[in-house]
C-alpha cells in the first residue's frame, strides 16, 4: 500500500499552498492522502482547534503535510508535533540564486530541541502580581538531540555543528543541553563548538558562513531561525521538518498570510520544499532531490509571486515546478 | 562636590576603551571619579570576579562607568545591574553615516525588562537526568518598564513603542508582561503595539524602520538588540544605560575582544557614547548632544579604527573626539 500523508491545510494560504505541494507529491510518488481540518475556521465550527481525528490522523499516518494556522497557532502546531513523536525541528534557511537577500550567502540549517524548555514549561500566576514558568531541559532529549545532529552531519557530509545556548546565565538548563550534546558529538567523533546565542544573532548577521548546523535549545531555535529567514529575504522560501522515530510533520515556516489569503498569489515554495523534506522521510531520496531542483530552477527563472518581485499566480508557480518534475 | 562616577575597567579592551571615556568626560564636566576592579583579572588575584568594594562603590557612587569582563561577565555584569538598582536597560542601536552597516536605516532603542524573567531565574538539578530553570514576571517589574517606556518616547518625540514578547507559547508570563505594559501606554495615552519576537527577528532585518522603540522581557532584550547590533555592523558602536531609581551603569555593548586586546587599537566609540548617558542621566543633557555629536563627527570623517577598516590607535581617535569637543 502506498504511504499515506495526512494532508491539514489549515487556514489563510495553507488553503492555497498545501494543494499545490500535493499535486507536487502526487507528481513524483504513490501516495494516499487523507485531509483532516485545523485552525481558526476549524475552531470557529468545531469548538476545537484541533479535534482529535486530526490528532489521531497525524499520529498514525506516515507522514503529514501541515500549512499553517491563524490565531490559534500554538493550539494546533504544538500538539502536532507532540502527536508525530517529534523530538526536532530540522530548519533549512538558506538564499537561493535570483532571490533578492540580506546576505544571499547564507546556508544554515537550524536543528532545533522540539520537546521541552519553555514549551515544556509548566506556568503559574502564583498571585495577581507574580507569575513563573519552569523551563525544563532533560538529559535525554538533549542527547537524542546532539545524536540526531551527529547523524544528520554526517549524512549530509557536513564538518561539525555548533551548538548556541544561554549556559553563562541558565547555567543549569542550558548548560546540561552544551554539555550533553558536545558529549554525544565527542563520543560520535564530530567536531561541535559552541556560541552564545547573543553572539549568534549578532555574528550571523556579520557573517552567515562561519555557521552552517545551529543546534539549539527550543526556544532559541525557534527565534534565531526567524533571524536566519530575515537574512534570506523573508519566510517565504522555508521549509521545516518535525522529526519524529517513526514519522513526521512537514511545515513551511510563514504563517497564514492574511493580507494576501484568498488571491491565489501566495508563494507555494516553502510548502512544496516541505514536501521535499517529506518524501526524504519516507526513503525517497530521489523523489526529494527532483523536487528542489525543480523549485531551484523556478526561484531562478521565474515565474514569480508578488513576494518575489513577480506578478505570477500560486497556479502559474506550481505548474512551473511541475514542468520541470 | 561633583558628581562621583566609578570607574570599572574590567578586562581585555575595557582597560583600553574606559581611560578613553574617562578623557571624554573630564573634558565636557566636573566629575570625581573612583576607580575599582572586577573581572577574569580581579578573579585570578583576589578570588572574586566581583569584590564587595566594587559593588558598594557601584551602589552608592552617582554613576558608573563599566568596560567588559571577560569568562566572568555574568558574575560581575548581573550583580553590578542590581548594585544600581536597574530595572532597565536601555539599548539603542542605530547606523551611522559612513559607516559600513548590512541595514543603514537601522535606528532602534531597546528597552529591556533588568531584573526578572529568565535572569531571575532559580535553577534546580532535579536528578542527573532533569533540570529546571524557573522563569519570574511580576506585575510590579512590568508595570516600572511600562511607565519607563512611556516617559521614554514622551521625551524623546517617539510616536510609541512595540512590546516584543512570546506569549503565544508563554502565556501566564509573556502574557503578563505584555498586558501590563500595554495597559501602561493606555493609561499614558502613548500609542503601542505588539509584535512576537520570532516574528521581530525575521521582519528588523527585511524593514528596520518599521520599528522603533522595542519593550522586551530581559532574554529577548538581550537577543534581540544584539540581532540589532548585526544590522548596524557590529558591537563596536553600541552603548548601553542600565537605569535605576537614583543611579545608573553605563557599558558598551561588546565584550573583552581578547583578539585586540592590549594593542591600542579598540575602537572607544561605544564606550564614550555609554559616557554620553552617564551624563545624560546626571541631568547634562547638553554635555551628551556634545559628545555625542563629537563621536558621528569622528565616525563619518575619521580617524577610524581597524574594526571600522581604519588603521587609527584608540588613541588617535580619543584625540579626534576631544578635539571636536
Ligand atoms: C506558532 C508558534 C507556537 C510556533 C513556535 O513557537 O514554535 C511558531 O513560531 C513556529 O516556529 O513554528
Ligand atoms: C554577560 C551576560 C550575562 C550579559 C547578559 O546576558 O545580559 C550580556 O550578554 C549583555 O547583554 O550584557
Amino acid at each position: 500500500a502506498p504511504p499515506e500523508i495526512a494532508v491539514i491545510e489549515g487556514d489563510g494560504i495553507g488553503r492555497e499552498v498545501v494543494p499545490a505541494a500535493v499535486e507536487v507529491l502526487d507528481a513524483v510518488g504513490e501516495y494516499a492522502f487523507a485531509d483532516a481540518e485545523a485552525g481558526d475556521a476549524t475552531l470557529d465550527e468545531t469548538g476545537e482547534a484541533l479535534p482529535a481525528e486530526t490528532y489521531e490522523l497525524a499520529a498514525s499516518a506516515d507522514a503529514t503535510l501541515f500549512g499553517a494556522a491563524g490565531e490559534s497557532a500554538a493550539d494546533v502546531i504544538l500538539p502536532l508535533r507532540e502527536a508525530v513523536g517529534s523530538f526536532v525541528n530540522v530548519r533549512p534557511a538558506r538564499a537561493y540564486p535570483g532571490v533578492d537577500a540580506l546576505r544571499p550567502e547564507t546556508d544554515l540549517v537550524f536543528l532545533r530541541e522540539n520537546t521541552e524548555g519553555v514549551y515544556a514549561g509548566h506556568e503559574d500566576r502564583l498571585t495577581d502580581e507574580v507569575s513563573t514558568l519552569t523551563r525544563v531541559v532533560t538529559e535525554s532529549a538533549s542527547r537524542r538531540l546532539g545524536e540526531f545532529a551527529c547523524e544528520y552531519v554526517e549524512e549530509r557530509g557536513k564538518d561539525g555543528f555548533t551548538v548556541a545556548h544561554k549556559a553563562n546565565v541558565m547555567r543549569e538548563t542550558d548548560g546540561l543541553f552544551r554539555d550533553t550534546v558536545l558529549a554525544e558529538a565527542e563520543a560520535a567523533g564530530v567536531d561541535a563548538d559552541t556560541v552564545l546565542m547573543d553572539a549568534f544573532a549578532t555574528r550571523v548577521c556579520l557573517d552567515p558562513e562561519q555557521f552552517d548546523v545551529i543546534v539549539c535549545p527550543n526556544l532559541a531555535g525557534d527565534v534565531l531561525s526567524d533571524l536566519a529567514a530575515g537574512l534570506v529575504g523573508g519566510l517565504g522560501l522555508l521549509p521545516s521538518a518535525n522529526i519524529g522515530p517513526e514519522r513526521g510533520l512537514f511545515e513551511p515556516v510563514h504563517g497564514t498570510a492574511p493580507d494576501i489569503a484568498g488571491e491565489g498569489v501566495a508563494n507555494p515554495s516553502a510548502t512544496i520544499l516541505s514536501a521535499a523534506m517529506l518524501v526524504e522521510s519516507l526513503g525517497d531520496d530521489d523523489a526529494g532531490a527532483q523536487i528542489r531542483s525543480a523549485v531551484e530552477g523556478v526561484l531562478s527563472d521565474g515565474p514569480r509571486t508578488p513576494d518575489l518581485g513577480g506578478e505570477a499566480t500560486t497556479r502559474e508557480v506550481t505548474d512551473a515546478v511541475l514542468a520541470r518534475l
